[in-house]
């Protein structure tokens, strides 16, 4: 059983020598640094102070409708300082994965997508061909012709080696039924990431494993590599980026089935839970916690009075 | 253990035996009678010999996409005399379950529905009151407003008591946020039929439990009640109409996991295989098979031999 968690808020010593333990700090975003589009008191400070420190901070996100650019975006109008170095996405993370590990060989390389348009930004920066995604082709109703040409193969793509899937607000019966063919036919089936829900409006809403990933499951009885959190298919990308030190890195989020998990898995150096998003203290200290994390503080912002 | 399935082709005694046993006969359809628009030689005249034997022919089906006037049309169609009364299908089954088991009060008893025109034609049969399925106003793009008005609740309608979801080839982002708010505050969930994939085109394509069923019980961790096979709500339903004697009364179909489950489960008189379908006589015969027929023929014109 893990040891309980070191509380940081109000111990300056603490939180110190919490701070001299790391060289790298990956952070979740929504519920650690801002909800919605507000923004944490002392979040901004924090990451301030941890720079001017010499540590690296990178924002590690499960978003996958989002290029890098596009969250940098997002980041500089939340004004958060950033760079999109500093960004891994889940749809970053597929695309290496697709580029650099699966290193499918042409032409049966091409990748048959259900998502948005940071999906295909990322796939292109790493030049990674593909089809669907956000192809008007695709955002249609199926009809008699695609029954057929889906059947017999003659609407299929010979060369699409891979199925990748995530959150589509644009869902529908027609990519499903490729999906489902390219994946029959032994298409390499991957997720960027497998979130049942996701956090807008102050609420929550279908999130990419439940438009996309869990119907495919259900159908194939197969299952994607996610290349989200907690998968460790992402770890092993952040780490052959960033080159960094697993011993010297810090996971920071407010989720334990996801970020947490996603640090202990990874063997790094240290976890530090936040209480401003969706897991509070009962649920690492229930039985059969998914996680326990090493550190926690009440707000991101209490990591400040680090800075004496 | 289940003892060995009884083989009847070419055993016109074994077969008079077999009819004999039974007054009421359920039939699976795709597969059983016919595949695709084929169907099967012989199929017509065994259920006409049945029916001159004084048997109670029952159509039993969990495609909800269509009414039981929509399935007679089919039969018609396909030379299968038939009528309204003897055909059984999710859709119905489902809307029965609404109005007769759950008799949920008024104003707080309508239906949202995931699905096609059958449904909608179903619940209206039996006056159930319901909002989404075929409406143009839920076939389209999930806009700002809406994020906005679902998850603040002013989207959703206060009188919805029950999601119902079945098989809907315009399935989308829109309505998937909808029913999993709607489950989140409490609405009685339902499913007209599970099945993973369904039989279309010399094929298999996207069913009702991939398509809405389980990107709902992945988002909400609920699982719907069924009433299509092999639910035994559906078979209870199915005993409310008729009043048949479960001793009496044989399933005949082509899957070992519905159609067979369905008969065994509802402790029916027999259940009948046919090898024209789905499962095949290796799949009773491994170990852990999930259900095991009674009896079996190579197709069901085989029954013919049983006119003597």
């Amino acid at each position: 059983m893990a040891p309980p968690p070191k509380y940081l808020t109000g111990d300056s010593a603490a939180i110190n020598d919490f701070i001299n333990r790391f060289d790298v700090f990956l952070f979740d975003c929504d519920g650690v640094l801002w909800s919605g589009d507000h923004v944490f008191e002392g979040a901004v400070e924090t990451l301030e102070l941890l720079r001017a420190k010499g540590k690296k901070t990178i924002f590690v996100t499960n978003n996958s409708t989002k290029s890098r650019p596009q969250y940098l975006e997002k980041l500089t109008k939340l004004g958060i300082p950033s760079s999109t170095d500093d960004i891994f996405g889940s749809s970053y993370s597929s695309a290496i994965y697709i580029s650099r590990i699966l290193k499918l060989q042409p032409p049966k390389n091409k990748a048959f997508v259900i998502g948005e348009a940071g999906i295909e930004k990322e796939l292109a920066s790493e030049g990674v061909p593909f089809i669907g995604a956000t192809d008007p082709a695709f955002r249609r109703d199926i009809t008699p012709e695609d029954w057929e040409g889906i059947a017999n193969g003659s609407h299929l793509d010979p060369n699409v080696g891979v199925v990748l899937t995530g959150l589509d607000f644009h869902i529908n019966y027609l990519k499903l039924a490729h999906a489902f063919h390219y994946l029959q036919q032994g298409a390499v089936f991957l997720s960027t990431n497998t979130d049942a829900t996701f956090p807008a409006s102050h609420s929550f809403f279908p999130g990419a494993g439940s438009v996309s990933s869990v119907p495919l499951v259900n159908m194939t009885g197969k299952k994607p590599i996610s290349l989200g959190k907690p998968s460790q298919a992402m770890m092993d990308a952040i780490e052959g980026k960033f080159q960094l030190d697993r011993e010297r890195t810090c996971m920071v989020g407010d989720r334990l089935d996801t970020d947490i998990k996603f640090g202990v898995e990874g063997k790094l150096g240290g976890t530090l839970a936040v209480l401003t998003g969706v897991s509070k203290k009962e649920d690492w200290e229930a039985e059969g916690a998914v996680a326990v994390p090493a550190f926690y503080v009440d707000n991101l912002g209490d990591l400040r009075a680090g800075a004496a």
